[in-house]
């Protein structure tokens, strides 16, 4: 993983706009204070590993992937704005409104998810327009209303209500498991996978991020912030429903073992070069951060 | 120019999603508030216009000029915002977070952002993907970094500081120059159009675009809210720096005009079917709303 990371980090550092004495400097800077910073890149390594399964050129796998986590980090940067989640700190660090100010942090976001889209449609991420397009559509179905910006509404909204575990998980799928899914999706589809292999990957790309987001919430109702890079005890102090909150600890991390046993068998029918996806699946669930 | 209104407003409302119970239909709701309010609905006509120059297929032309009008909407809503430019009124109508909430007005922009790229990677946007592809390019750079954030976040910054006309003409370039020029330019994509042509169009666009734009701030400095639909005299009230401001009312009337006549001489080139977008030009300058 810490090989991809480094990828991806090479990659964000090459394409992100430079500050040089432009009138708009601020938001260059801001761009790449919320990129740069260090992450697991679990969405790259995802879209990368992927990829190598069907033996794409990993120049092309690892630019889809660096759009990828540029979505993921505009939606961080938005997220945590003090009229949505109200968070101060991510990845360790003052999270980009307490860095900078909010409205740069909206425009930041706004600038990273454009861009996004814009790499993708680049002939560098593929030579094939079949394949750049595909992209940009799967990205865009994951990040909009019916991927990322419809799970955070519907988790706004959560807060003033009580919610269901039904209700828990589709939120979840959208705010979390879309842009897993689609991660996965983004190598299938550099790969040229057959309608079958994108399935089997897709399933499996949705548990592991329900996986994820349950532990998340376990790290968040039980972890340290030196642990995370974030705040924690948010969720219960916002009165927030997760399905920790919904179904209780114990039952939280069964739930979460479960979900990676079964995505486990969804790539069963992969040869040995998915052992890191096989890894990642088992990752999710035992991590401390 | 009314017609081609029409037509955009009937394609948004078939495009946006509609509210039917689900969880977060208030986003559904704010999408549509924001999207199919009577506007003027420039770009869109600039797009639909330039395509028909080539005899392209209006379905084309009109979901692309559609998806134009989302970014266009969705770049009103985040400028809109009280850490922005705190407008209250937008199109004779309480502004998105007025209507809703700030939270709410800030996912509706990302909502309406990603989705225009969605629709324009849809092959009822173009059978050719290469079409789709640049279209996407072109969108996405006129509203990212290098286009609408960038001008937003330099047009902040200059409420800070004194900025001269140079500087101000390249803030809006940026933040209203890109989308006129992408909009006649996805056209003349869509009809793949020669280079030349592509250029006559987009020098004609850029032209158009700060045409309006110094009408707009002579507008803000000399109209009434019940004209514009929107609250007047608050660049001056801001302190912010204009071409108004810059080179007085007189000189900005003359200059809008110089621009206008410019722009007519660079579609020369075409025949009596450009007659709507000389139209348009002198639109532009003479317009009280």
């Amino acid at each position: 993983m810490q090989e991809v990371a480094d990828l991806i980090h090479h990659k964000l550092d090459e394409l992100l706009p430079t500050p040089d004495g432009f009138q708009e400097d601020r938001l260059f800077e801001a761009m790449r204070y919320s990129t740069l910073s260090p992450g697991k890149r679990i969405r790259p390594f995802m879209c990368v590993t992927t990829a190598s399964l069907f033996g794409v050129n990993s120049d092309y796998s690892t630019q889809a992937a660096a759009a990828i986590e540029l979505v993921h980090a505009y939606s961080l940067i938005h997220d945590d704005l003090p009229v949505m989640d109200d968070d101060d700190f991510r990845r360790g660090q003052p999270s980009c409104h307490k860095k900078y100010d909010e409205a740069t942090a909206i425009l930041t976001g706004d600038a990273l998810l454009t861009y996004a889209f814009e790499i993708l449609s680049m002939d560098s991420t593929h030579l094939d327009p079949h394949v750049r397009v595909e992209l940009v559509r799967v990205v865009a179905r994951a990040s909009g209303f019916s991927g990322l910006v419809g799970g955070q509404m519907i988790d706004l909204l959560a807060e003033r209500k009580d919610v269901d575990y039904t209700e828990i998980v589709r939120l979840q799928r959208l705010k979390t498991g879309a842009l897993f899914v689609t991660s996965c999706d983004a190598g299938a589809i550099l790969g040229k996978a057959s309608k079958n292999m994108r399935n089997a990957l897709r399933a499996y790309a949705n548990n592991v991020g329900l996986a994820f987001q349950i532990t998340d919430d376990l790290l968040d109702a039980e972890g340290t912030r030196e642990d995370t890079g974030k705040e924690v005890g948010k969720d219960a102090k916002a009165g927030k429903a997760t399905l920790v909150s919904s179904i209780g600890v114990d039952k939280a991390r069964e739930q979460a073992q479960i979900l990676a046993s079964q995505a486990l068998d969804h790539i069963k029918i992969f040869d040995r070069r998915a052992e890191p996806l096989r890894d990642l699946a088992k990752f999710v669930v035992q991590r401390h951060s």
